[in-house]
């Protein structure tokens, strides 16, 4: 242990996709907890999406990061100091502690974990806010029944993995999207997708779209939306009488620059509210943040599954965190193979 | 009575707003009724904004009309010929009788009136479908709650002004939307809202916008979505978290010549699924036809309302089938104030 942490803040705003600048690697001091608070040594922090539009200034779901602030985030370590009732050095937790070798934090913010029941990571993924995320979003708000069609984007991503294997266990058609071949065998071998279509092979909208027709004889009858642009577009069309659209995120847009930058899409609001109003879709987005009051009744259902094999996961390991900027760029490039985090001990 | 019927076809489908050419005026002998059948001398027709998306080809909530087939709408009439058990002639019955001076029906595709209950014209408005499509949105998808705030456009036509009744007996605070000063005025005067905006007074959405944050200090829970277009594009930033939008129609576009000119918005696709994603939005489309099993339910619901002056509603009826087209041509302009009915008999 060294007396100096190290932790990574937001030096610049990104136009379009972030670049390497616009994080500055910082040290100071490492803290002592007060009264009522810990010390944390991180040892895996998550890296997601929605991460890139806390750095772009204005509303967003969640504040946005400040220029010179640390960027923020989930992450598993430590106790190596309390200052807490019920918080000894050497329990584990989970908690917001940010793009940082140390956090200190208020206890009453933490989760302890027992690293004998789950991998560490496994809680900032399967068993996490994404899985958490796919879970909530398929069972609430997809109304999932069998014999049904579902697609979901990012098929090998810790969403749409748990997406795709929680709708095959309910009996239901899964096809899958995403980016690569290799990632669509994956999809279809290790998660158990019935296709999926890599819509790198698709040049537009209407040639996915043909495709996405192919792979789902019947129909649509539930998307789940994680991507937005050039998948919403293909899949509006396919999509079923009375179907529904959980809306968690649309990454495809996050790094067009603002909302005008209508990217990677020559949908048309009218169409796409027509085709709302001509399939009576049920299109309702959320943040998982405003469901942690369920997170009991999701460990509960899935980490038996996780633990036994049947919902399976693939985690994408970086080491050390001056490597966080580029893994997170290439995150939002579509680069990682199942749920990206950074190993810092 | 005379041997010859008289009705409008669609003799050529419209390109942008329709024009009288559109339609053709013509005559054929009246049939007679077989087993089943009845005949009815149509009193009353109704003119409603979804059958303009019925005069384009393709896919529509409903079938297209083809050229040279009756324009299809609901009506009232009497009986005047019967070849069907329970029906006798005099009795008066509500029925898709299209744009026509007779119809030959089916009985069983007839809901018998007594004209003694309620105004043979309430069964069009009022009582008829675009009452039960606002009460049934705003009942079903805005699950409306006292202290909330409603948005609702059209605010004097027969969906509108439902909906904005309903909202203001539930405890809500109920904000119009209509074109011109005086359908404002009725608006608020008539129909009780707590404000109405001009949308015509503002020359596009920011400016409506600044208007509807003003008429809304406590933002909007629920927007029932009937003209898309500016007001959409207005609403969604004032939009609050978990607020609601059920979709009925979106009549500033039906006229905008298919799905890829977007009238009258400058709103990118990205901007609006951001704003159902941030806000937590959720978006239900819906068309009334498949609801009518809940007919009864709203009947029994509002009927004692409308009879007791409790829930007010306005009438603007034309004279004559072949000022029809005309009259149909208007209400895509907001001519009409109130119902649009046509008067046969």
């Amino acid at each position: 242990m060294t007396d100096q942490m190290q932790y990574i803040t937001l030096a610049s705003r990104p136009t379009g996709a972030p670049t390497p600048d616009n994080f500055a690697f910082e040290t100071a001091p490492i803290p002592d907890p007060a009264a009522g608070e810990v010390l944390v040594r991180v040892h895996y922090m998550s890296l997601d999406p929605y991460m890139r539009g806390r750095m772009d200034a204005g509303k967003s779901y969640t504040a946005a990061t400040q220029i010179g602030e640390t960027m923020g985030g989930g992450g598993v370590g430590e106790v190596i100091a309390s200052n807490a009732e019920g918080w000894s050095v050497g329990d584990f937790a989970l908690g917001m502690f940010g793009w940082a070798s140390h956090a200190l934090q208020p206890a009453k913010a933490l989760r302890k974990l027992d690293p004998n029941v789950a991998p560490l990571t496994a809680t900032l993924g399967v068993l996490g806010m994404p899985g958490f995320t796919g879970w909530h979003g398929l069972m609430e708000y997809g109304r999932p029944k069998a014999g049904e069609t579902l697609v979901v984007a990012a098929a090998t991503g810790p969403v749409g993995s748990m997406v795709g294997q929680l709708a095959k266990s309910l009996g239901l058609r899964a096809v899958g999207i995403a980016g690569g071949a290799d990632k669509c065998a994956l999809a279809v071998d290790t998660f158990g997708f019935d296709a999926c279509l890599d819509h790198r092979a698709y040049p537009d909208a209407k040639s996915l779209r043909a495709a996405l027709s192919d792979a789902c004889p019947n129909g649509i009858d539930i998307y789940f939306e994680n991507v937005g642009g050039k998948v919403l577009e293909a899949v509006m069309p396919v999509m079923n009488a009375y179907g529904r659209v959980p809306v968690c995120g649309m990454i495809s847009w996050y790094n067009a620059g603002g909302l005008g930058a209508g990217a990677e899409t020559t949908m048309t609001v009218p169409a796409l509210w027509r085709g709302i109003l001509v399939n009576h879709l049920s299109v309702q987005g959320f943040i998982i943040s405003d469901f942690f009051h369920r997170l009991p009744e999701f460990i509960q259902d899935v980490a038996p599954k996780v633990l036994n094999g049947q919902i399976k996961y693939i985690e994408d390991i970086a080491e050390g965190l001056e490597n966080a900027p580029d893994a997170f760029i290439g995150l939002l490039e579509g680069k990682n193979l199942g749920k990206l985090i950074v190993k810092l001990v």
